[in-house]
């Protein structure tokens, strides 16, 4: 089993090396269901613009229009470098239950690489974090409840 | 300040309410930058497939494409919801600095709308997350490290 691991996590470094080659960042991720790889994504920050476009995230975007479903259980994630909290949050979101990384965080902390630092501020009360993150309800009446509206609505 | 900030938020509300309305989830958002809005966003998974079409990060998305950046400082984003960690881990990865939102976890809770247990795993040690994510380093030699490579290709 280790052997089948470490061939999809060649893989996903293998498209981070690439994906540096052609002026990216170092990251790369193969998604597997079944035994069959279901996408791949790379760092396409610098390209695109779009802060989003993580390895991961983008694997996980391109298997969900693939399986036409927002839920991917039974997948498998392969990633150069450890997840950052955006993308294992991710994962969750979408019942992902496995994944594995061949660079860690201490890995990449020398060349700037690490998400360590956003992990310890999402572990901090809202008042202590970096981002000023505020909780303001809205002055209105219960019936309002933009969730009980939902709730309503979607019966 | 407070008054402006409620009227952005009450936008965030509204936006989450028609989305509801028209068989969406309940989650809306706004970012504005300058005091104008630059974005909004509203939960698309349902209409998508795409698990990471969160509010939040398509109004990310969109104000990094009309940026033409994937930093977004001097941002703030007005959420309905309290941001999930995929979320507020994006506002730390592009430099927003502040956020607003009018419903808690613990205003979803009841509702199966909060995000709270997805927190409470990522502070925990990976060995311990209901994921299973596994750092394997992968065998070779020193000179072959992905990240000092992209290090001497990039410099």
């Amino acid at each position: 089993m280790t052997q089948i691991h470490e061939y999809y996590l060649k893989m996903a470094v293998d498209l981070a090396l690439k994906n540096a080659e052609k002026g990216g960042r170092p990251f790369g991720a193969v998604l597997v269901k079944d035994d069959q790889v279901l996408a791949t994504g790379v760092n396409e920050i610098l390209a695109t613009n779009d802060p989003t476009c993580h390895a991961e995230l983008s694997a996980i975007r391109q298997a969900s229009q693939k399986l036409q479903s927002p839920r991917l259980e039974g997948c498998v994630i392969y990633a150069s470098g450890q997840p950052c909290p955006m993308c294992l949050s991710a994962m969750y979101l979408t019942g992902i239950q496995e994944a594995y990384f061949a660079y860690s965080n201490a890995d990449g902390e020398p060349y700037g690489l690490s998400t360590a630092p956003i992990y310890s501020e999402l572990q901090k009360p809202l008042d202590q974090q970096k981002i000023q993150i505020r909780y303001m309800p809205l002055e209105q009446n219960a019936s309002a409840h933009l969730y009980k509206q939902w709730k309503q609505i979607s019966k």
